[in-house]
């Protein structure tokens, strides 16, 4: 293995220089292609699956079950605070194996390039795309590009597919939440969306919004040494907490109260929120999970969840009940009741 | 299992109906994202483990060898003779698992859809990938569907990832190729590429060239009976024969020679061919594979291919040399040879 591209000191190396921005023959299959893929995809990514070349990549399977999925990424701009849509496209489809309760191991990569895309911008997104990936141990094994004409794109889209080994005895899935299970949520909600959303309307504020950008199976594992006590596991990202729970009170068939409260959000979002006319609630989070829990493991999950960095703020927000299957209520301060309807679409779009 | 979307007969169902065309909503992870999935994705690709909808699948392993790709589909039209993007989105990825020897298994599936789009034309691709995936005998087992705003997108962009089980004893790869093996193609050259640029550029043939689109796993399954004698298996896409070829004799630091009289192509493809400037070596097929085998081994192994319907014209069309290592060269009509130089990019864009 030898040392990984240096990007920040990263000129375009030969014979890559020749074209500074991409051109409909990058996605061709031809020279051209594995001109990118030697100079740009295979020192970034660098691992034996992947030198291998191959049209696709042999490796190590797992006799029990396997957790796959997979995630396009759209975000508008690509480099916001806190992160690109490299870190999102690694940690975003790790993330939802680490809600199958599986730890991850392979990512595959495809790019759809729009022509005319500075190459320095593709690399510095493959040096953050290989970085998310060390950091979370995995290996980026096969990967695709194509070119798209320049008006047909929109200068980067990425879609990782991740196949991750669920360890023996986890079982979590989103039909698993029972009356009386506890809802927890590890951390201040609506960073992510809120440091896009800052980006796209130049709004700046005293402190940095930042994304909350993160690989979440570490925070999992932790919380997974008694598997029984997890039920579900659900990272709120698109539609925020309130299209999550949403989710799961119809799937589970279960009712939700979530307690006002007690949500966690940094003074900054809210008041961003505010300005925007965003409910916290449904603003999307890059590095926060959700768990339903059975009732009496509450506090020693939360015990665990602190104990991580990516849980140090884990809460207790609410809880699983039998009465109004499938609706999600929030408890205000005033000790009101009102219903947490699910978002229509999404109130910022491209968030990731 | 309740039975497959009556496509024939398709009619938005409710609530789809409400929007015939995608809106930015349909990508929001909000209600509308969920109609999407319960009523046309669901529906459509059937399967347990779609049917729990969690962030990840959850499906069984194998202890051996697994093979991974994936592939990203901006071919244009997205509808041409022979098939569509969604045939190209399912087949494409699990010829790539075929070709390192793998038996497909799951598939996922990530849409990028333009806002605008109409939705028929939406459930047409999806009936189409279901159709496909019905036929391998594999499973779309997860999703995500992301929309960008009108003019920054084209219709639809698909990717596909695929998960494959390495059968034991099975061991091909691009690497393998060694001086005296014979070179052998499935059947003959560019409908694939012909049939897509047919559309694009208004020709008319007294036969329809019809793209080439399957899913070639059957086929290598017979082939692999006896694993040892087939060193590597290649799908020429992008790049055609040429570039596959090209790309085989560098990983593997052989010559390759070809005898131009044994390439098959089709009377119509080769006038087609004529008639754009475009060398049939260099276009695209996309339910054709290249074999390198043992040099004893190319008669036993061309009786089984033809034994099989998607390998009734295959052929033996050249030798794998010592000398001229990375070179591929042809042996022309008349007994000279010329350097068949790998393309720098693609002749035809979007193709795939």
């Amino acid at each position: 293995m030898t040392a990984p591209l240096d990007f920040e000191s990263w000129s375009c190396p030969l014979p890559l220089r020749d074209y500074p921005s991409i051109i409909m023959g990058h996605g061709g299959g031809g020279k051209l292609s594995s001109d990118l893929v030697e100079h740009l995809f295979l020192p970034a990514f660098r691992n034996e699956a992947l030198e291998e070349l191959g049209d696709a990549s042999v490796v190590a399977g797992q006799a029990g079950s396997i957790a796959l999925s997979t995630d396009s990424f759209v975000v508008r701009p690509l480099f916001f605070p806190g992160g690109s849509i490299g870190e999102l496209a690694v940690n975003g489809t790790l993330n939802d194996l680490a809600m199958a309760g599986a730890r991850p191991r392979y990512l595959t990569a495809g790019f759809i390039l729009e022509e005319g895309l500075p190459l320095a911008q593709l690399a510095a997104i493959v040096d953050r795309m290989a970085e998310a990936a060390r950091t979370a141990s995995v290996a980026i094994v096969t990967g695709d590009t194509k070119v798209v004409e320049r008006g047909h794109g929109d200068g980067c889209y990425i879609n990782t597919a991740g196949v991750g080994f669920v360890p023996a005895g986890v079982s979590v899935g989103p039909r698993r939440a029972r009356s009386g299970d506890a809802v927890l949520l590890s951390g201040p909600i609506g960073d992510h969306g809120i440091a896009v959303m800052s980006v796209r309307e130049g709004l700046t504020f005293e402190t940095e919004i930042r994304s909350d950008t993160a690989a979440l199976y570490p925070l999992v594992e932790r919380m997974l040494e008694q598997p029984e006590m997890v039920h579900v596991l659900r990272d709120p990202t698109r539609g925020g907490v309130c299209a999550s729970l949403n989710e799961l009170a119809q799937a589970s068939g279960v009712g939700i109260v979530i307690e006002e409260t007690c949500i966690p959000a940094r003074a900054e979002v809210e008041a961003a929120c505010d300005l925007l006319g965003l409910d916290p609630l449904s603003v999307a989070n890059e590095g926060k999970l959700l768990a339903i829990v059975a009732p009496g493991a509450a506090d020693e999950v939360l015990t665990r969840m602190r104990a991580h960095p990516l849980g140090r703020e884990a809460v207790r927000i609410g809880k699983v009940t039998a009465e109004n299957a499938g609706i999600v209520a929030v408890r205000t301060a005033l000790g009101a009741l009102r219903v947490l309807t699910p978002p229509v679409g999404e109130l910022l779009p491209r968030i990731c």
